[in-house]
């Protein structure tokens, strides 16, 4: 039997293989940590039992991620990010302002129903420290600022009737937010169905038409 | 000179005047209180700095108001009070089902930018021990049957075009409530200017009409 020219599979995994892994071990970190943050409130949460719902200790924890704070602005970013990616590729899209702002929204609503936006709505500034408070804040200011774009494009091309932008945002923006707070994974409504609805419900208001 | 025979004025107060006096010092104790959870988050406030706001210390602030627990649930029991105060009266008042319902959410967005409206939406389940959390929710749900109600009785009488009563209960609470978060007490628009303007923009909704 000739002997195989082919290399053997090394034990010893490649850098980029590390890489991957290194990703997959800090995603699941913070999956479980904004779920028991969302779960218990993030003052009740302790990341011993974030450590621990991964069967690792609070010091594997803190390697992959960093402290509380470090974790919770972690958790609040992400969702952050989602809610930037879909402003910037709503307002890329075709169709009137209205469409693109309906877009918008029903993305967002998508976003604060799941893990991550639950995670923005429910955080309070005063839980983070001063420095990641500081890029909170000016994280959400950016996706207000996108929203309020959107509405008031919509405005000047017809689609939407007159309004107070900043009034209309924070009211659009509020009536969605709420979601994160009653909105349970487990009840019969898809998170892209509910968007629908209460977007629909937004665009035609109470009276009849 | 001749002697006056009226009785001298008592330096002794009467049981009502300590009642009143009582009441006055609780309901300040109070107002200092949910300002600074409002101000700073129910877990960073501390009852030394609502008694020293005051010019008291703590044991009195306990004497008057229990301890922290017992100061939050009074707070938020008042919001509470005064939402409801006013469900019971809108059902009562004339007009079709959407002239109710307006007028319920107009003085509803009132509220909630005041101190005590603003301490309902700001305080989370697990800032409450187990048994005022129980009664915060359960006179919550009584707030939110309220608002179902007349948005039923609106739909049923046609002033209100049909929708899920409970996914618009949600959604018209959400967008109410949020200012509980971006209403600045020191800007332009007063609270019932501000109320009337997101009442308005709900009941005609995003599109033209």
């Amino acid at each position: 039997m000739a002997k195989s020219t082919a290399l053997p599979k090394s034990p010893f995994r490649s850098p980029s293989e590390r890489e991957k892994d290194r990703a997959e071990k800090r995603d699941a970190l913070l999956l479980a940590a904004v779920r028991i943050f969302n779960e218990r409130g993030f003052h009740a949460a302790s990341l011993d039992d974030v450590a621990a719902s991964l069967g690792v200790t609070k010091p594997v924890l803190y390697h992959y991620l960093g402290n509380k704070d470090q974790v919770l602005f972690e958790c609040v970013r992400i969702g952050l990010d989602q809610l930037r990616d879909a402003a910037v590729q709503m307002r890329q899209s075709p169709g009137t302002g209205l469409d693109r702002l309906k877009g918008f929204l029903q993305r967002y609503a998508e976003i604060i129903v799941g893990d991550f936006g639950t995670c923005v709505i429910r955080t309070g500034d005063e839980s983070l420290s001063a420095e990641s408070r500081q890029r909170f804040r000016s994280l959400k200011a950016e996706i207000d600022r996108a929203l309020r774009q959107l509405i008031g494009e919509a405005v000047a091309d017809g689609s939407v009737a007159p309004v107070d932008v900043r009034l209309a945002a924070f009211t659009l923006a509020g009536a969605l937010n709420w979601s994160a707070r009653w909105y349970r994974s487990d009840g019969p409504a898809s998170p892209s169905a509910l968007a629908a609805q209460m977007v629909q419900f937004l665009c035609s208001g109470l009276a009849p038409r």
